[in-house]
Parts: structure tokens; C-alpha cells; sequence
């Protein structure tokens, strides 16, 4: 078996989703990937569903064009509007969004049934976490808190000062008060990991923290085995590519914030998605 | 003399320019406003010159639509892009925008010729206000610091929390530190007036605060003056009428904090720019 030598693509609206990317990488050394901001046009969360499915089906066909073998949404709002239309359009190639791995974790690591999900507030707002979580138990409680504050945090690469413990503690600690406490944190956006040493330390270590970038990864990776669509890496480290739809220089520099690397304004590509 | 009755419009990318209006309602409470917020196109801060240009130029064309006497360009991007472009395009209808009115502040309230200005990432780029300020004073100190997370923290509402207090240290102490600190503070976007307590708590009694949405009302009054524009109020409060391009029920959300007070979301009305 020569292994499966096509890249994974990855699009999120802007840098977040490079902390799934982030993850990826770590779990599927050998993979090669190509990664989409589509930071013209981001936020996609204040969005209709109806435009952030066409902006979706955009960067999908990118991702096509580069002969993508599977993709992955690692945007919330749009795994929460797009991810089974793009899974009809596209089939066979393997969609995966955030959202499910996500809920499917945090089901797994409840034991008192209660899930707390940190999102933005669109996400909030359309309940995608509530519904998948309640699908795989229909018991569950989901409380949902939205975070906007963490997103700006998260982009300023602030990851454990002052302003952030104080932010974590106002949208925290209200919520892990009492004996019904959620005893399970769903990271429902793709900012928040880098945020996660503050969170921690906010809700303590009994609090079950589920990243849904680690969870999204564990997910491709099940997904290349069971399509056989797994590299055939030998040892190599793969590049990756990275395109985006306005300044590579602001994506070069947030970016490094979320992926954990240092992005060079050179390996960024500047793409229009408008005729895709 | 009767008094000119018709409507001051208002337009920004989205809720901020509410402080701008909130000022201007507080000096010219005999003026009737019309304010439009371009929230499905938010924020503008990312976009380029032409595009920015563009929607300011939709925005200014439904307000012209609306019968506006004047209008009020609150929004800091779109000021620095296309205030002349407007001002040349609806001659004789004053456009006036709300960087020179915060600059001008600035240079008169300086006394070491060193004067602070916390805007935006984008507006921090473009270098509008350290121009503006440039072109009054050409000897002046110009220290732009950006504050993205005061953006979420204005939006979230929070006002002085603990949050706020330790973001407005982490940005202000370092500038104002040392013999040579600035004396004046400018509030170089329409978000931060929210937060001007928080701020004030920070650099003390002796910096020069400038909050661009109350010179900015100044600036109105005495074009409606120079003009012979101004309303004949016979002690009568006018009201106001609320226009944005996404979501009604956020913009009034939202829109309550930056303008001081309730807005219902059946006072907002929803239009489209696209063919405006």
C-alpha cells in the first residue's frame, strides 16, 4: 500500500480554525494540508446561514482546485450551516466539521449529564452544540455561555494575563458555582485553545475540558483510516500551504498566535474567492 | 427665520457611531437624526480602501434618500477613507467625519506636544489620526497604541469590570510611564467612550481625555451654524430613526450600550445596500 499522498484541506473564516490545523499536524505528522482564511469577508458568525453556505461552497471548490483528498470545516458557524451541504455536494470526498467531534467528547466525559459550552454568540445563538450533544443524549443539559470578550483575548495572543483571568472568571465562575455544576467545559469555538491554561486554572482540574481541535483531529484521523486515505509517511515532515483572501501580513502574524509557529508573510498566498 | 426641520444622518459599520449619536442628541436636542448601521458588512476595519469607499458611498446615498440635511460619517474607517470622496461627491450637503474633530481636540488640549491616540489595528495602520494631528501641530509627538479587546469589552458591555481594568493597565500603563508620557489621550474609535471610566481610573486626573464622539458633536453644531442648517426646536425632543443592514434585534441589543439607552427592535428597520 503506497499510502494516499493528496493533501487535507482545511478553511476556516479567518485564523482560528489554525488551531485545529494546529492539532491536525500534531496528530498526522506525515499528512500534507493546505489551509483557507477567508479573511475578507470574516466574521461568517454575524452572517445569514444562507451566505456563509456560499462562502463555504467557495473555499471548498479552492480546496478541490488543489486536489484535496478530505476537508475539514474548522469554523463553527459554518460546520453549523454548511457541513451536510457541503457533505452532498462533494461526496465522496470526506466533510468534517468541528461541531460533532466536539459534542461527541464532551458526551463521553460527563458523568452528572450537565455540559457547559463556551462559544461565540452566534454559535449560541443557533444552539449547533446543544442540538448534537441532546442527539447523542437526549438527557443532557447544555448550558451555553457566550464568550465574545475570549475571541479579541484569544487574537491579541493574551493567553494567561490579568485581563484574560478576569474575563475568565466573569464568564466562568457564575457557571461552576453550586452542587449542579456542569462537571464538562466544551471549547465551542476555535479561538479558545489558546486561551486554555486561563481556563483551567478558572474552573480547576475536576472540570472535564474538551478542545474541540484535539477532537476534530482524533476524528480525521479515524476517517483517513476507514477511507484508506491515510499518507504513507516515512518519518517526513509534510509542508503546508496556506491561502488567504485579504492581507497575508495580518495572517502571517495572528496566525503564528494560534498555530503555535511563527508564519512567514511569504508562505501565504493571497486568493479571491468571489469567482470560485 | 423657521428653522431647518429635515434629518442629520448618521451612518458607521455597525453600532459604535452610537456614542457619536448619543453625543449629538445631547447637544442638539432639537435636531431630528437618522442613523444607519452597515452591521451585515461589519467590520470595515479589514477591507480595503475601495470597498470601503464603496459601502460609504451606498450608506451616504440612502441617507441622502432619507432627505438628510447633513451627514455624520461615525465611523473611523470610513473617515479615514472617504470623507473627501463624500465631501466631493454631495457638495453642498457638509459631510463632516470624526477624525479631524478628535485630532484638532488634541492638538488644543496638548501641552507637551505629546499626545496619545488608542484606535484600532486598522486605523492604527492607516495612520489617519497621527496625519490629521501632524498636519496642526507638524512638531507633535504621535504615540498610536491599538486596543483591539477594548472593541469586545465596549461591546460586551463592561464598562469597568476587572477585565476591563487590567486590559486599559496592560495597554495604558506602559504609556504613560517615564517623564516624557503623553499629556493628552485621544479616543481615536467610537467604541471606546464606553469604556472612558475605566480609562480615566487608569492614567489619573492629569491626562487630557478626548473622547472623539463629543468633539465630533461640537464640530456638527457649529457646521449647522456656519450653514444656517440648525432646527428650529421650540423645546420639543425629536426622535430618531434607526436603520441597519443585518439583525434589528442585536443592533438594538447592542446598540443600548453604545447609545445610552433602550432601543426596542421595532424602532430598527432592516434595509439593503447592495443596490443602493
Amino acid at each position: 500500500m503506497a499510502g494516499d499522498s493528496r493533501p487535507i484541506g482545511v478553511f476556516d473564516s479567518g485564523m482560528g480554525g489554525l488551531t485545529v490545523l494546529r492539532a491536525l499536524t500534531a496528530r498526522l505528522p506525515h499528512e500534507r494540508f493546505v489551509y483557507l482564511g477567508d479573511t475578507a469577508r470574516l466574521p461568517y458568525g454575524t452572517k445569514s446561514a444562507e451566505t456563509v453556505q456560499a462562502y463555504a461552497l467557495q473555499a471548498t471548490r479552492l480546496l478541490l482546485g488543489e486536489g484535496v483528498k478530505m476537508v475539514v470545516i474548522a469554523c463553527n458557524t459554518a460546520s453549523a450551516v454548511a457541513l451536510y451541504l457541503l457533505q452532498q455536494s462533494w461526496d465522496p470526498v470526506p466533510v468534517i466539521g468541528v461541531i460533532e467531534p466536539g459534542a461527541a467528547a464532551g458526551v463521553a466525559a460527563t458523568k452528572n449529564k450537565r455540559i457547559a459550552v463556551l462559544a461565540t454568540e452566534s454559535t449560541v445563538r443557533g444552539r449547533a452544540y446543544a442540538r448534537a450533544i441532546q442527539q447523542l443524549m437526549g438527557d443532557a443539559d447544555v448550558i451555553q455561555q457566550p464568550c465574545q470578550v475570549f475571541v479579541a483575548l484569544a487574537e491579541e495572543g493574551w493567553a494567561d494575563t490579568p485581563a484574560t483571568m478576569a474575563a475568565a472568571a466573569h464568564y466562568l465562575g457564575p457557571l461552576f458555582e453550586g452542587d449542579n455544576a456542569p462537571d464538562t467545559l466544551v471549547l465551542g469555538c476555535t479561538h479558545f485553545p489558546v486561551l486554555s491554561r486561563a481556563i483551567r486554572q478558572t474552573v480547576g482540574e475536576r472540570i472535564a475540558l474538551v478542545d474541540s481541535a484535539e477532537t476534530t483531529a482524533a476524528a480525521v484521523a479515524k476517517a483517513l483510516a476507514a477511507g484508506n486515505l491515510a499518507a504513507d509517511g516515512a518519518g517526513e515532515v509534510r509542508p503546508m500551504r496556506f491561502f488567504a483572501t485579504d492581507s497575508p501580513e495580518r495572517f502571517a502574524r495572528v496566525g503564528a498566535i494560534f498555530l503555535g509557529r511563527a508564519i512567514g508573510a511569504d508562505e501565504v498566498e493571497l486568493v479571491d474567492l468571489r469567482n470560485a
